[in-house]
C-alpha cells in the first residue's frame, strides 16, 4: 500500500505524511470490490441498533433537541452513566467525573491530547488496534510498544516489560483490557500494580474498556476503576458502540478524576463541541433500559464464539486460545510470516475478508484477526471456506 | 476566573493547563443561574432543525442506518456537497475533494492537526471566535494574531500587516470570512492576493466559511475556492449548523485538493471516525432539498439585523456599521476598557446574556458580541433593557 507522496502529502506535517494507512482498510477496501465476500475484518456486530434506542432519538429530534447543549454532556446523560459506572464498579462514581464524548475514538484523542505532545512518550501494550498509537503520533509523541507474551496459546502481560519501556518522558501508559484483537484480560491484581506504578511516578493511565461488557465468563470485565482512588491519574474510555450495537452514532465517555472536567469540557468544545444532542437522549435510554439487550447479544456472541473456536481449532496450522472477551479469534497461522499477504490471498483465494494480525504491531504479526459478531450460518460458511488453506 | 489549579490539572500538557476558559461560556455559565435572562451570548438561532431534515433522520435510523460507514463519507453526502460547492462557486468541485467531518468544529481540529505542530506558527486573523486558537495551542503551535482595522465602524483587512507576521515557521494562515464576530467579509481581491502570497511560501491557507450562505446583499459570500485552483494548498471549513439550524448535529464538510483524501480518511478515523451514518443521511436532504429553508431563515435574519443595528444605532455609546453576513452585531462600546466585567454588568443589571469582545482577542476588547439569530421580540425586549446602559 505504498503510495508515492506528491506536493500536497509532503506539505502536511511530516507525523502526519508518515501516518501509516490503516492494513485493515487496506484490505476491506480490496475486498469491498469483490463479489460475495464474508466480511469479517471490522470490529462491528451485523446488528442494527435496537429499535428502543433509534426510536428515543427520533423521539427527541421530533422534540427539537437539535440545540447546542453542555460541552460536557446533558446532565441526565452524565447522572445515568453515573448511576451505570457505580453499579458496575466498587466505589460510587459522580457525574462529576463523567464527561460524554463524541465517540469513545474521540476520547481516545482528548486524552492524548491532554498528556502527551511533542518530546514525550506514551506506552503502549500491543497487540493493539491501531487508533491509539494514531493519536500519539498526530500529537508529536512517541509510541512505545509493549508486547503480550504468547504462553500457551494465551497472552500474558509481563509488567516488568512495561515498567522497563517507561522513562522520565513517559506521560502515559495505554491499556485496552478486554483487547481488540486479543481478548485478553487484565486481571484486578496486575491492575492495582500498574496503577501503583503509575501512582508512584506521575504517569497517566489511560484504559480503554469499551468492551468491558462483552464477556463470557462473567458480567463485567475487571476495570481500572476498582481497584483505583478518585483522584487518580486514570483516564477510562468507554463508548456505547459495542455494548448497545451504536456503532455508527459516534457516543461515548471518559471516566476521570473530577478535576479535570474544567480542562475536559474545553478539551470537547475545541474537538467537536460534543456528542449530538439527540443522540445523547438516546443513550440515556440505552442505559437505563439496555441491561437486556446487552444480555442478548452476549449471548449471541457466545455461541459464535464457540462455533469459530471449535472449526479453528480443528485447523492444523492454527493456534489460539478460546477469547474470555470481545469478539475477535485472534489466531496463529504456523508458517505465516507476512500476515498482510496471507491476508490478501485468503480474501483472493476463499472470499472472506479477516484482518492481519502485523496492523496491530509487531506483536501480532503471525496472527490474522476474524470479527465473529456475525450469524452462525455466515461464520459457518466462512470456516468452511477457511479449512483448506488453515489446515 | 482565574482557578487555582491542583496537582491533577498540573498533570496535564502545560499547554492544556494553560488553555484559556472560554470567557463566552464563563458568561454564560453565571447567566444560566439566573432568572428571566435573554441569552444572546451564543452563535445560534432559536430555529429547531426544519422537519424535513429530523425526519429524514428519523427514518434514516428506522432503516437501520446505524453502522460505521466510510470514513470521508456516504458517497451520497459527498456527491450531494460536491453538486452544492460546484453550483456555487467557479470551478466544478468533484466528491473527490469533498470529506464530510463530524462538525465543521471537527474538521478545523483535523485541519490545524494535518499542518501545525511543535515549533510551528499560524497566523490567525482576528477578532475571531475562540476555537482555532484553542486548536492550535492544543497542538503545541503558536497562534500569531493580526488584527483587522477598524476605519468608519467598519473592518478591513490589512493584507501586509498579515504577510509581515508570517515567517519561515508559518505553516498556515486562518481566515474566517465571513466573519463570527464581526460580520467581516473578504472580497475577492484580497482573497487572491492571500492566496497568491500563500503559495508562493508554501503555507496553507485555513478558510472558515461556514457562514457562507448568512448573507444579506447577495446569495452567498466570496470564497477562496472562486479563486483557487484545484491543487492549492486550501482548506475550506464548512458546516451544516448556521445555514440548515443543525447545531447540535455535528455535521460538517472539508473541500480540500484531492490528494489530500487518502491523509483525512486517517485524520477523521483518528479523531471521531467520521459524522454519525443516520446524520449523514439527514445532510443529504438538508443539502439538496434545504435552498427554501436557508432563504427564510436569512429573511428572518435580515429582519432581525435590521431592527438591532436600527436600535444600537441610536444608543449614544454604541459604534458600529451594519453587518453584512453572519447574525452578530458586534458593537464598540465607548469608555469600556474591559468587556467582561462590563457584559457581567450588563448581565446582572438588566438581564441580557452578551458575549464580551475580548473573548475574539485583543482586537476585540472594547466591544460586545450580541448574536440576533433570535425572535424580533426578543430582541426588541433586550434592546429596551440594553438601552440605559448604553446611551
Amino acid at each position: 500500500m505504498t503510495v508515492e507522496r506528491g506536493a500536497i502529502e509532503l506539505s502536511v506535517r511530516p507525523e502526519i505524511a508518515d501516518l501509516p494507512f490503516s492494513q485493515i482498510r487496506a484490505i476491506a477496501r480490496e475486498g469491498m470490490q469483490q463479489e460475495g465476500v464474508i466480511p469479517l475484518w471490522f470490529g462491528e456486530g451485523d446488528d442494527p441498533t435496537p429499535k428502543f434506542i433509534t426510536d428515543a432519538a427520533a423521539h427527541a429530534l421530533a422534540e427539537g433537541k437539535t440545540f447546542y447543549t453542555l460541552n460536557r454532556g446533558i446532565a441526565e446523560l452524565r447522572e445515568a452513566i453515573a448511576g451505570y459506572m457505580s453499579g458496575l464498579y466498587g466505589p460510587s462514581i459522580g457525574a462529576d467525573r463523567v464527561t460524554v464524548t463524541a465517540s469513545g475514538m474521540s476520547g481516545i484523542m482528548i486524552a492524548v491530547q491532554c498528556v502527551a505532545g511533542a518530546g514525550d512518550n506514551v506506552a503502549i501494550v500491543t497487540p493493539l488496534w491501531p487508533n491509539f498509537v494514531g493519536c500519539v503520533r498526530i500529537m508529536g509523541a512517541e509510541p512505545r510498544f509493549v508486547g503480550l507474551d504468547k504462553i500457551d496459546g494465551g497472552w500474558k502481560l509481563d509488567l516488568d516489560k512495561l515498567f522497563a519501556a517507561c522513562d522520565e518522558r513517559t506521560r502515559a501508559v495505554v491499556v485496552n483490557s478486554p483487547s481488540n484483537p486479543t481478548g485478553w484480560m487484565m486481571q484486578g491484581e496486575q491492575q492495582a500494580a500498574l496503577l501503583s506504578f503509575c501512582r508512584e511516578r506521575g504517569i497517566w493511565l489511560i484504559a480503554d474498556e469499551v468492551y468491558a461488557r462483552i464477556v463470557y465468563d462473567r458480567a463485567f470485565a475487571p476495570s481500572f476503576l476498582d481497584v483505583a482512588e478518585a483522584d487518580d491519574l486514570l483516564l477510562v474510555v468507554n463508548s456505547f458502540s459495542k455494548s448497545w450495537s451504536m456503532t455508527g452514532w459516534r457516543l461515548g465517555w471518559l471516566t476521570t478524576p473530577a478535576a479535570l472536567g474544567p480542562t475536559l469540557e474545553m478539551m470537547n468544545e475545541y474537538n467537536v463541541a460534543g456528542a449530538a444532542t439527540f443522540a445523547q437522549h438516546a443513550g440515556v435510554v440505552a442505559i437505563t433500559e439496555g441491561d437486556d439487550y446487552i444480555a442478548s447479544l452476549v449471548e449471541r456472541y457466545r455461541q459464535a464464539r464457540d462455533l469459530v473456536f471449535q472449526r479453528l481449532q480443528g485447523m492444523s496450522r492454527v493456534s489460539m486460545s478460546r477469547p474470555e472477551a470481545a469478539f475477535y479469534a485472534f489466531f496463529g497461522v504456523e508458517g505465516m510470516t507476512d500476515s498482510v499477504a496471507f491476508a490478501r490471498r485468503v480474501l483472493r483465494e476463499t472470499s472472506v475478508g479477516l484482518a492481519p494480525g502485523s496492523a496491530f504491531g509487531e506483536a501480532g504479526e503471525g496472527h490474522l484477526r476474524l470479527s465473529y459478531a456475525s450469524s452462525t450460518a455466515l461464520l459457518s460458511d466462512a470456516m468452511d471456506r477457511l479449512e483448506p488453506m488453515l489446515s
